[in-house]
């Protein structure tokens, strides 16, 4: 038997649209070993089946490599909420392939995971730092395979993730952002990109705070959060540098350089958003992992 | 007597449209020192007057801290062209401000400097690296002061400089930018930023050629430069990884990791474009310098 574990991740970080992501210590936990049929254990009913994503990513990855698909008993046991904007179904993406590979003695490293999962997954935006944990920022090259720059973020920092009781569908969040731009907003983001990774690997929340003034998809995807506001407000009257809208969103997530300032935060919180589930998390610096059981 | 030196610049990197910018090493060198009336001296008999951008700037930085201007004799040995997008009218403001700071007793630091020069120049972009050295992505928070993220170039690279006997307006260049674009170019630009800046420190010569696919101004401003296709199309057939316009051009950027590469183009660029001058240079670390003499 194996044990894949793959961290949630926030896709954007505010500035980033469709180009940064961050591994964060939460975590879906999978193990597989070969069965007579099919069988899913620790989902709902209706994920029981052979589309679990889960399932589905271990088959496609069997086929890339020229293996026939062979049934697996699969147990999920996951910290990450789904459809919350944590890439959930990264970690199901992931586990999947890393199965896939330990199940039939093929050696992957984590540049060709990250290059099966983000065809499977249509881009690497989550997929990436859930395999090379830490913050990446990733582009396409034409005709290429996806480059991720990993950066290592600062151990001070705290991600106070704020998970609301209701979901954003991704297609909304994708339909209010403008399809046209200035030029002057291209300008913009690209120099907060360099200040964000340098934020991140210095921990220099002040600077993270400058940077993360996104003008792309944030000023429009706050009106689907009903709790955006209030929340915002709350965070940075409590000593937060800044608030970002994870992935698309319902999640949001406050970073503080204050360990003390995240605690008090987090119960203040609790108090007034008592529908929100609200956890301190840090970064993930490992990325995925494999065990043999 | 004093002497400041500062390098040329190359703004925008290619991907890094008014973002990004690297000190070369191609110097401009000015003496200063009090004299009884304004004489300069090292510079074509138009420029030798109180609007030379040099005084203009020594006055302007005077005025800022509270201090009457008085007259100096400034003379000038640049090897930087004038109008060629190499940062040559950064040079002249960077010493007007140093020898402001250096003939009045004030002290000044770096940040200080690129503050003052920003105000100034109107933007960080060529100011900043030619004040820092190395390669700078800057961005200016609403309200704030500007913020510099400065990065350490690989000493392997080489950057090989083709410098056109004509010049490109900036305003020119400016007005063919359009000043809409689609929002998957914004995406675009803003990976790519990562990709250079990283390419840039790790001297991987194969990442900046892919990073450097720029959207938003070089597909426009290569028209303006008629020797543009060929001069790439013969750098990149001689090894070169990529190359991009320097600032608005008129200027041409080759980049490569070997030394060898870069001098063998340098003679065939030599050969083929004789109108133009072809310099191997490297990115200067150092920024600006001031010594007493």
């Amino acid at each position: 038997m194996i044990r894949v574990t793959v961290p949630a991740t926030s896709a954007n970080l505010g500035i980033g649209y469709d180009t940064l992501g961050m591994a964060v210590s939460l975590y879906a936990h999978f193990t597989f070993e070969r069965a007579d049929e099919l069988a899913i254990t620790g989902c709902p009913e209706e994920f029981r089946n052979e589309d679990n994503l889960v399932y589905v990513s271990f088959v496609d990855a069997l086929r890339a490599w020229g293996e026939e698909p062979f049934p697996v008993a699969i147990d999920i046991s996951t910290e990450v909420p789904v459809a919350r904007g944590l890439g959930s179904s990264s970690t199901c993406v992931v586990a999947g392939i890393m199965a896939a590979a330990a199940l039939t003695g093929h050696t992957v490293d984590r540049a060709e995971l990250v290059r099966i999962a983000t065809e499977v997954e249509g881009h690497p935006d989550n997929v990436a730092p859930a395999i090379l944990g830490g913050a990446v920022c990733s582009f396409t090259p034409e005709g290429g395979l996806p480059r991720c720059l990993r950066y290592e973020v600062s151990d001070r920092l705290r991600f106070l993730t704020v998970i609301p009781p209701y979901e954003v569908h991704t297609s909304d969040a994708r339909k209010v952002v403008p399809q046209q731009v200035p030029l002057s907003t291209a300008v913009w983001q690209m120099g907060r990109i360099a200040g964000m990774t340098r934020g991140l690997e210095t921990g220099d929340a002040r600077l993270i705070a400058d940077a993360c003034d996104d003008r792309l998809q944030e000023p429009y995807r706050r009106a689907l959060i009903p709790d955006y506001d209030d929340i915002r407000r709350e965070c940075l009257a409590g000593g937060a540098a800044t608030m970002w809208i994870s992935g698309s969103g319902s999640t949001l997530m406050a970073v503080t350089d204050d360990t003390i300032v995240a605690k008090f935060l987090q119960v203040r919180l609790q108090e007034r958003f008592g529908a929100c589930e609200t956890l301190i998390l840090t970064c993930d610096t490992e990325g995925a992992q494999i065990e043999y059981l």
